[in-house]
């Protein structure tokens, strides 16, 4: 028997309430040029503070050792989904991230468009970077001329600049799908081939692609610099269990960016739309407290500046957090966890592997003895430095939610 | 190869010798409520810091993150079995927790006396909760007529109050089967079937018992509240290789409770039958030093205590427990580890799956720099946070049992 199935039967249906919450990127790096200080470490924090005294600390692996995971991978861990072995196309985040709802078995493909020459050689693999009303002006035209192909219902939505996304609605569907896309210039759109020979879902979906191609391809075809496109990453939607039948737990999510919205909506989640500050989201919180067992509270600015560099300013977004965070507080949930999705250096202006931080708080969480929350001291939690699809297992063994195993 | 393969390939036969302590339920939690200190921090230790000084540290999982433990799971993790693969029936525990001596192949069933009305509808579970010296008198009638069911010898012992253990030994028989027992009144007893439908040895053992319960319900008809009976957790003795086998030890089980004796009988150590203090358990380890290479000695006050959520006895036991340990330092082994089982925090007053602390001293384990064994202190050691089934891979290794892997 695997440790899933273990935990599985073990799960208890409770009256827990439990909340996640999530800065995106939280995490940092203490480095001499930062004066040996991580943005979370420099903030000052008075309410993280005086909930660590009697909180569990520790440091959790988005993946696994080394990997950066992208927003997919690290939030489908902190959900206790294995990023490993539940891997989630990136047409099918490119899709969650404009905010298409997808349904299980829907093939979605990012999509970019390029220049193409007289011969059909890619000469622009992004179009010249085209503006995004341009992009827009395309996909409404394609979207116009092409409701189907096959018996399939297609899908087309403009994204930023030259990329968009495609959706293959239909029976008998899965990915995934080699790309049309020579990843450089010089060389012809390649056609797409079932990754898995075998698979004659895969196979359908192929030809639906191909079909795809001749039916849009002259309708651009005058559109230059954006006369043609490549399709990346192209994948069904996988079967998730979703929060009720893996944990029993009826989930809300109430995060403000669409792709946080959708990976949530991806394991079951019910999405709680409206706030767009995080002192918005943690009253809309409070409103449905009675309404969820389980909680996704979803905070970017922490990831955003961290991209972008800039130390000061991820500071201060902790800073905001934390003086949002007593609204919250004040209708405490039975366990709750403050943690990242991945840490974004700032020094790396990028996602990166390094354990993020994490702060675990319930009646049963035991103290660690840390007055505040920070990197440095996670490192000497309790909870020590685990792989991030654990965390929601140490969430339902505080609530109570697990039964004792063997005798 | 799997790890264990690799393990058992690399272990010597050696002159070492190692002694595993069990405090069980050891583990605690530091709260608000108990000044931020946990039984072990709060007790005058004398022994252990003086130890801990030349000892490495750290914390150890019993099972996966948030899985707490039965005393099965949570001692065959210490004795090195991975509790997820190697998984003993409830039956098989309790029997081993009565003091009977299982073979493997033995089928032992959970039992209880329950209130059976004129169509067979159980009308109470626990048949009203009767007296043991009752159970015991039901036990001996059972035993007295029924000695046999088909080819298979039928062994009977009285538990406490209304609960009593049911063996099968005979030739070609496996568990799991389904339970006897509807798990609410109002119901007739089911008919057991095997879990797995394809084995003939479990079709097998399932028709004993059909065959116990023909002749067993006759004999108590009249015995009303106590008119029927329920079985539960029905399954075999599995077959695991004994520590001689899989380590190259001769181990021998200085424990007081019959549980643990049988835990440890079932993974081929021989039982030290006699003492009843952990004084005299630490003598007879000194006394018999030279007939075993790995001693299993077991305390079971500091879990007791923390059931009760007794802080101050637990702390007692704690300290009492110390004020001996100088019987065993005078007969220093090769390798010592003290630890515990599982947690059982005063705050839970049950098990927990809170990483329990463990020290470990060898000439070779290194010194953590540590003045005190702790749950905090621990969270620091060099050991980190690991699965207890790796705990016996360090021991072996500290007793220098594993040759080199590799060039």
């Amino acid at each position: 028997m695997n440790l899933d199935a273990v935990y599985s039967e073990l799960t208890l249906k409770t009256n827990a309430k439990v909340a996640l919450v999530v800065l995106d990127g939280l995490g940092d790096l203490a480095t001499r040029e930062q004066g040996y200080m991580t943005p979370l470490e420099a903030a000052k924090t008075p309410n993280l503070d005086a909930l660590s005294k009697d909180s569990a600390q520790g440091r959790l692996i988005p993946v696994a050792p080394g990997i950066t995971p992208g927003s997919g991978p690290g939030h489908l861990g902190l959900f206790g989904y294995d990023p490993i072995e539940f891997q989630v196309g990136r047409g099918v985040i490119e899709a969650l991230g404009l905010g298409l709802t997808l349904n299980a078995g829907d093939v979605a493909a990012r999509a970019n468009f390029c220049t193409l020459d007289a011969k059909g050689i890619v000469t622009d693999r992004r179009a010249g970077r085209i503006e995004t009303p341009v992009c827009e002006e395309l996909c409404a035209l394609l979207s116009k001329k092409i409701k189907k192909v096959g018996d399939a219902e297609v899908i087309i939505k403009a994204g930023k600049g030259h990329r968009f996304v495609v959706i293959f609605r239909g029976k008998g569907l899965e990915g995934p799908l080699t790309d049309a896309d020579p990843h450089r210039e010089g060389l012809p759109v390649p056609t797409v081939e079932p990754v898995d020979a075998k698979s004659a879902k895969a196979k359908k979906a192929a030809k639906l692609v191909a079909e795809f191609y001749k039916a849009a391809l002259p309708i651009i075809a005058q559109k230059k610099p954006a006369n043609g496109f490549l399709l990346r990453g192209i994948a069904h939607q996988p079967a998730i269990p979703t929060f009720e039948e893996r944990y029993k737990l009826r989930a809300g999510c109430i995060a403000v960016y669409p792709m946080y919205k959708g990976l949530a909506q991806l394991v079951g989640m019910t999405k709680l739309e409206g706030p767009q500050t995080i002192a918005e989201q943690f009253e809309r919180y409070v409103a449905e407290y009675d309404n969820y067992d389980y909680f996704f509270i979803h905070y970017k600015y922490t990831d955003m500046y961290g991209e972008d560099g800039n130390f000061e300013a991820k500071k201060k977004a902790i800073e905001d957090f934390d003086a949002a965070l007593p609204i919250l507080l004040k209708k405490m949930p039975d366990v709750l966890a403050i943690t990242g999705d991945h840490s974004t250096p700032c020094i790396v202006k990028g996602h990166s592997w390094h354990p993020q931080p994490v702060l675990l708080h319930s009646a049963i969480s035991g103290s660690d003895k840390l007055d505040r929350f920070t990197e440095t001291g996670a490192n000497r939690g309790s909870l020590g430095i685990l792989e991030a699809k654990y965390l929601i297992r140490l969430m339902q063994a505080n609530g109570r939610m697990f039964d004792k195993y063997g005798a």
